[in-house]
């Protein structure tokens, strides 16, 4: 199977680029004498996530229960569920761990340490639980200088539970346009975690694990101290949202939307691709940035960016291509005639990956391989 | 199976509410004395398209190549493939004509109507085509006016395909927000129709099917003389973009999200939900209208809309839920512990059930049944 015979839409991989990204982390954890731990939520497929253990991470971060159990069930036995316990998910949690996962649970608030206690207890298991803590007012996590932090740890070490540690996501990061930016948020994310294993520390508790991370911190820290493993997800795959906070280039996104031509309106300058936002997924995240790309950027079939174009409206299954540049859209319909293949660089990969089931991988115009993605909860 | 039984987050029917709007959308339609041709892309599951065959609608549209093998399969054989035919999909197409279905196919170009000549001359299958006009510059198809028009009607009749008619959608009445500009763009969509047909007629054409549709205008049409039959697809559900057009309002919405509360966030007035992104959807669709509602509105478990609450931001396992009411958010751990179950009514049904697996269906507090939906392509 060759690139010009799948069916679009398609989601595909570019393989080379994706193990360029894989090394380009992996580089920089061990270079900062950190763990590397990625978040399987972005690709939720085994095939990719087997090329991340090959080239050195250890262990995997999970979203969602299903992927937990999808990859304990692949032979990944190191799984940290990074989103704090709901009451109602901890008895299948620990059936987990009852099946030799060495899985680890997270909890932001007393009730929730409450409820993982009590199922431990039920369930004759010690649960193994870090605390989030909140690190730039992004999401979840206890304040690092409330006295809940140590409250919380000493609930959980009296009741019976394994207190690993902290963990942070620093998910402002991506609202920066900067590397100075960058570097700053890293280095909060970074020092306001050590500091609240310090503050458990110092009550006496264990504290181990201090994990933080996002895609562009991971990449943009020049120094760990205290830390001890770091989680991203989407650099695997890179898209326009971070290379819109520079963490990237262009170059690196290794996921696309393959498309076809399926007509034009030419007074509108318009292209009509059969990609729309099933396939494209409706995430706007460029929306906010400097620079608006709209459902994504237009590039050709063997993937070269088309100067200016850009995926400006989406419906279900049609996608709008215009373009920016003057005089750019006056031949449209011979430039690129119905049938004409092109790719779509997605604003944000976790969300366009999740509009599919599979990955097509290429490697030059060689897409032989198909490798399933897994949905649901 | 009682809905306090179901596993968090997942997709939810109240399958009163949607046997309310399928018979609202067919009395309608009986009045008007058109045929209806449900969308099936909202729902993608034959549990749902099957009551509305039983209401009274004749035959199905499709978005996808997909959803007319999955339909065809399923005992529908009246299938309208309503996005403009790729050549590379033709063949595909015209392979589930050959084994008995009777398809549709849509063109609003010569370089389409081309590429379904040659695939059906090739196959030695008579093709059954409409063309697609453009009634409202929000989307695909043929301007009214254009010599176009014709040239393709008579290049396809000599080619050897049926040409049963035209098709239009008024995609623009999703902007709508008043009754009167409802009924304004009903009209518009039904008036260029049967223009375009008049046209192909007053050139030899047979043109049998005036076909129109979307949801807002199906509903808000007083006359449609000259068409055929209607096609709409979110009224099974409705939304809160329609409640925001005026078509529906918020307790004929029949699709919600399930969630479950997992923690706080008190200095920001956040409550913390298992339902980010990827069971809400990235769909913002009313960003864009008078009231924006976020991710969605907020109800109690047993489907009551909560004054003000909305999520009012979503990663991709986490949302988070706010509340415009001053004072509402003083006391939110106590109002909504953790563990609390919420329903969240969607943006955009078609997009936010996209996002699941299956449907549970409520009668009341029972979710005994579950239907199944697919995806791809």
């Amino acid at each position: 199977m060759q690139l010009d015979e799948l069916d679009t839409p398609c989601l595909v991989i570019d393989e080379a680029r994706m193990q360029h990204n894989i090394a380009r982390m992996q580089r920089h954890m061990d270079a900062l004498g950190v763990s590397f731990r990625p978040h399987v939520k972005t690709s939720k497929c085994l095939d990719v996530v087997r090329q991340q253990r090959d080239a050195g991470a250890r262990g995997i971060t999970v979203s969602t229960l299903k992927e937990a159990e999808e990859f304990f069930d692949g032979g990944f036995d190191d799984i940290f569920y990074a989103v704090a316990m709901a009451p109602n998910k901890v008895q299948r949690a620990l059936a987990l761990q009852a099946r030799g996962c060495k899985l680890r649970l997270v909890v932001d608030s007393l009730a929730g340490a409450e409820a993982v206690l009590a199922a431990g207890a039920q369930a004759g298991i010690r649960p193994r639980v870090l605390i989030e803590v909140d690190v730039d007012g992004h999401r979840a996590g206890v304040h690092v200088e409330s006295p809940l932090l140590v409250e919380i740890g000493t609930r959980l070490q009296s009741g019976g539970a394994d207190v690993l540690g902290v963990m942070s996501h620093a998910g402002s990061s991506y609202a920066c346009s900067t590397s100075a930016a960058l570097l700053r948020i890293a280095e909060q994310e970074r020092a306001r975690s050590v500091l609240a294993a310090g503050y458990l520390r110092a009550a006496g508790l264990r504290c181990e694990v201090v994990s933080v991370g996002s895609t562009p911190t991971a990449l943009s820290a020049q120094q760990l101290d205290g830390v001890t493993e770091v989680r991203a997800g989407v650099y695997v795959f890179f898209d326009l949202v971070m290379a819109g906070t520079t963490v990237c280039g262009l170059d690196e996104i290794a996921l696309s939307v393959l498309t076809t031509v399926i007509g034009h309106q030419p007074e509108r300058g318009w292209i009509m691709i059969d990609a729309g936002w099933m396939a494209l997924s409706r995430d706007r995240g460029t929306q906010e940035q400097a620079v608006d790309r709209g459902y994504g950027m237009v590039c050709d079939a063997p993937g070269t960016v088309l100067d200016g174009w850009t995926v400006s409206g989406a419906n279900q299954e049609h996608g709008m291509v215009a373009c920016t540049r003057a005089g750019a859209q006056d031949d449209i319909e011979k430039v690129f005639p119905i049938g004409t293949r092109l790719r779509i660089l997605p604003n944000h990969a976790c969300a366009t990956a999740a509009q599919h089931g599979s990955y097509h991988v290429l490697r030059g115009a060689d897409a032989s391989r198909n490798w399933p993605r897994f949905t649901g909860w």
